[in-house]
């Protein structure tokens, strides 16, 4: 069986593994400082483990370019996050590495992880939405990432928002009262006055936050109709939420599109199931897939 | 060169046509009565017109099946158009004409025409919208139409709507004011007592129109990120809404999504080249496809 490593390239760790599939797994942790030092001991990782690697899969946060045709795939481009800005990660790994190097966005990657060993198992179709600082999604159409000409920010969905409901304008610093500006954690926090890990559960805050991440739901299913959603990230830690999102779900498709799984939401909108691993397992899926 | 057919199945006319490509097409336009009459002119259309077909495309009105593994693939399904639920279209014309049949939706057969011969020529991630008496919309990712679980219902978006500037609550008998229940030509009609195409150029109908249709072509950014996004049906005639459109989306993405062809979104936000014959060419370009 042949050995890959993989790389989950966060803004505040990396975490590497090395192995062919979820049983095998063993990662390490290297905290994000400085790209030299960071990028230096990912590289130490993989030149140490005494295996031969086939090749490497990386889930990078971004914006990244993935055009295999410009000249800066695989770079970290226009990133706010301090030094990172135009990293050629993927090139730098390919080089020390003498291996070759698949390059993703971390959600696009973690899609990918829970298609292959998760929650979308032997799914075609499926988005995988993180709700935690801010949102992001990744889809796969056919097995295979979107890319488009950038690569998606579902996280920026514009979605009604009935401001006598909610009178919180929204904390995007782009758009105001997009999903993320609604519906993230910092939003949570500057609506309510507390992070959604210390809001009861009858709180009235989550029927709203339900009602927002079913709209955008809503909207994937308009345009992509996937065969499953996956939630991941730290507000979707509040399992409370799927039943109600499900129920939001129901009452906004209004029956209008109709398909075997929507008809049981309870199968549609789900988990993960890799948990935190999704991330690397998917790097490691891209790796295995190239 | 070999010749092909094309079908655009429409809910008023099929508009039949056989040839290569735009310069050698010619149609015929069949009016759409019961399925039995209807079709049964369109294999006859093709049996008499004396050339040997190499095969069918299909872009058919909906909804419909495109499951290549279902037992239903080629069928219109759950139409209320009298006569018409449960049509085995593409089934009819391959047994009749003894050829390779390619079926597809309305809309994504316009996408793949505009790409082919259009005004999407030569990119492989791009939208058609058609805005008519209802709104639906095709996508091309990596050249491929999308389908997904069943296929896209983009028409039916959740956008913003804010009841203080348009009390009008939409007219779509499954959301209200879903995209299509606030923004196609019924909608024009029921909120300002006349249609579109009567509306004067400077009437406060268009600032509202040309807000919906951005905000739907913002969010077709935020999860497709397509390279070109083409309006056409009855409405866009009404060509001053272009720059409109244009201005507003430039407002709604703020910057956040960074790409060429968003500095330049006259050349984004276009109408379809092909006219009227969008349909049946995207129809002939999935037949050779095929």
């Amino acid at each position: 069986m042949k050995t890959f490593g993989a790389v989950e390239a966060g803004g505040t760790k990396f975490v590497c593994g090395i192995g062919s599939g979820p049983d095998d797994l063993r990662t390490i942790s290297i905290p994000t400082t400085s790209p030299h030092e960071t990028i230096a001991r990912t590289i130490g990782f993989f030149q140490t483990a005494g295996v031969e690697l086939s090749g490497v899969g990386i889930g990078s946060f971004g914006p990244v370019d993935l055009s295999r045709n410009s000249p800066t795939w695989g770079h970290i481009t226009s990133t706010p996050k301090a030094g990172w800005r135009d990293t050629d990660l993927a090139g730098a790994l390919a080089r020390a590495l003498q291996v070759p190097v698949a390059f993703e966005t971390d959600v696009n990657a973690a899609a990918l992880g829970e298609s292959h060993w998760g929650a979308a198992r032997g799914l075609g179709g499926c988005v995988y939405i993180t709700v935690d600082t801010g949102i992001g999604g990744g889809a796969l159409v056919e097995g295979q990432p979107i890319h488009g000409m950038v690569h998606p920010e579902m996280g920026h969905l514009r979605i009604p928002h009935d401001h006598g409901v909610d009178p919180f304008p929204g904390n995007c610093p782009f758009h105001g009262d997009c999903l993320e500006g609604l519906a993230a954690g910092p939003a949570i926090q500057a609506r309510w006055g507390a992070p959604a890990e210390e809001l009861p559960a009858d709180h009235q805050a989550w029927p709203l936050q339900a009602k927002y991440l079913a709209l955008a739901v809503a909207n994937l299913v308009f345009v992509l109709s996937p065969e499953r959603v996956i939630l991941g990230g730290g507000v979707m830690h509040q399992q409370h939420l799927f039943p109600m999102i499900r129920a939001e779900l129901r009452n906004i498709l209004a029956e209008y599109v109709r398909a075997p799984a929507l008809s049981d939401l309870d199968g549609y909108v789900v988990s993960p199931r890799l948990g935190d691993r999704a991330g690397v397992l998917g790097a490691l899926a891209l790796a295995m897939k190239r």
